[in-house]
């Protein structure tokens, strides 16, 4: 454990750029530069040590005060005998999606002798709020957040005192942040082009609320492949709302009993898949709604299982959304500079066979 | 935010248990008590509010070295404003059958104003050990401990201390605490009495390694089966081990393949459920077994989806572990005395068709 203020948090923050958004705060080593004298020294004043002459510390205290340095408490924690920590703030922990999300995460702050410290939102941007300041009033040194709302301004005094933050699987709302996502448009709409191209035109859509920017953008995604394809969408193809089976089972159906009855469905996450996936292959599910032919089936975000099932899925790599978060939260603390940046991980279609299901004869 | 100590915490183990084995600290109540004052005049003076007279102050700093009373670290946390947290050493966030348990103990922490911090240990008991002290030094105010290793003496000076400390899953190792388990050996027991009862006599358990609790339950579950109908056990049908795949699948085809080829197989855990389902439901399973019948299997812990692969399985309540042990958890910092309790939860054998498959005629 440190016993002295770590210099890769506490002054790692090289004062080499001059502008930085996420927390422009005078370093030690600024205060070491305009006190005249060594970072050691500044870090004895700092910490209490001895081995200062009373001048020394006088113009030390001077520096600070000019600068406006204010010790890093987070520093003041590893000082403690702590370790350093990240804290992340999940959706859903119950959601398998995030599951290898969080591990990943939680590897590369290992790496970097830092304990993961996470809880999730349930989808609640004021909880959200509530658990990324309890986070920040803990002296996380970092935050790594998968946003649940879209006004991330409560944010900018932390990240302004110097809390690294990166948001991943979706943007922040209002704020300019590190941000690393999967590329929803592109693999929504690679997902529909394949049903395309297996020769279904009526194909629906099911996802989760439209204010969830992931949802936004796969409805986007198979909005433009349906366009690029010159088809219409039914009134009746596209349903956004709670994943909660039930709901999502009546979309389902829906559909396929309207007056223009879809032959393949993309739907919109993992949890609209499990259900989707029960309702299209369900022993009964021909019988429940008066079809005789399979409905073809995309899902996105891959499955346990879903290979012995032969879904057909756009996956996204949950591994490597939360690796890529987390080095990135970490090259800040080291005290790396520039802009915010956005980092976009591709998708991956598997095809399993429900995906490459024909339309009945007569509909394409 | 509490703006003060939180008697709930701070002061509410109760004096009225005079040993109690988890933290027998004296309490601000202890302190008015011996002073003679008020529970609200000792709470000024422990945390520097004006109000109370230099006589009295005397008299309880007095009463506070007496009776060696250490102010709560964790109600200190409190007083700055922070939440109080609760501390979940899980074995591995990114295995499915923890993010229900880890959710349901957040949403109890949560039902009680306190903050979820959790880590995983990767089965590894050094990593427990340091996990688990950091977030004692992060000052938790409880603990609830997944653990990998088997011996947690090093908790001892933490639960002295006052965190409290529930273990779930597995029990603690050398000390006496409050465990929440499910019951590994009834579950795999009466899995292996549903295959005995299908007509099965040859029967393989594949299983995680026999240090962990729940693997050495679950075969001693199998064996007590096995024993209760008379049945002997065959040299190569009990393989534990890692559950990675390759292994899994490695101990499952041995079993099919030996002198004395097992007709059904009970899995151990959700990993082994699933490779075992690749192994016996893969479209060339039976070729690459030399198989014509198919086998039957029993998985331990339910899995997404396995209704629809027709899986058999004894079910875990994962929800149900969690929100025992956060509630157990939460009556100790409520001040609840008496020895530490042991609470088993009931499995489920949920028949879904892989463990109904009768064996091949002759092999009865």
């Amino acid at each position: 454990m440190a016993d002295t203020v770590h210099p890769s948090l506490a002054s790692g923050r090289g004062s080499g750029a001059p502008e930085r958004p996420w927390g422009n705060r005078p370093t030690m080593k600024d205060v070491a530069a305009r006190a005249g004298v060594g970072l050691k020294t500044v870090s004895r004043v700092v910490n209490g040590e001895p081995g200062v002459t009373a001048d020394t510390e006088r113009r030390v205290q001077e520096a600070i005060e000019a600068l406006g340095f204010r010790r890093n408490d987070s520093a003041r924690v590893l000082r403690k005998g702590r370790t350093a920590s990240v804290g992340l703030v999940l959706e859903d922990l119950a959601d398998p999606f995030y599951g290898p999300l969080s591990r990943a995460v939680e590897e590369v702050a290992r790496a970097h002798g830092a304990l993961l410290i996470n809880g999730s939102s349930a989808e609640d941007p004021e909880r959200e709020q509530e658990l990324a300041l309890a986070l920040c009033a803990r002296r996380v040194d970092g935050l790594i957040v998968i946003p649940a709302g879209h006004d991330h301004r409560y944010l900018e005094p932390e990240i302004r005192a110097g809390v690294a933050t990166v948001f991943v699987d979706r943007p922040a709302g209002l704020i300019d942040a590190d941000t690393v996502l999967s590329d929803s448009f592109g693999g929504a709409r690679a997902g529909t082009a394949h049903l395309i191209a297996h020769g279904h035109r009526r194909i629906g859509f099911v996802g989760d609320r439209p204010r969830i920017h992931t949802a936004a953008e796969r409805l986007r995604g198979y909005r433009a492949a349906m366009a690029d394809a010159g088809l219409p969408v039914g009134p009746s193809w596209v349903s956004l709302g709670p994943t909660a089976p039930e709901r999502v089972r009546d979309a389902v159906r829906a559909m396929l009993t309207g007056p223009e009855p879809v032959t393949a469905v993309l739907a919109g996450n993992n949890r609209v898949t499990v259900t989707a996936v029960r309702v299209l292959a369900g022993p009964r599910a021909a019988a429940g709604t008066g079809r005789e032919h399979p409905v073809a089936l995309v899902g996105f975000d891959d499955l346990d299982l879903a290979d012995l099932l032969g879904i057909t899925v756009v996956a996204q790599d949950a591994r490597a959304l939360g690796r890529t978060a987390a080095e990135q939260l970490f090259r800040r603390l080291d005290g790396a500079g520039g802009e915010p940046v956005r980092v976009t991980l591709a998708t991956e279609l598997i095809p399993r066979g429900s995906g490459e299901i024909p339309p009945p004869a007569g509909t394409a």
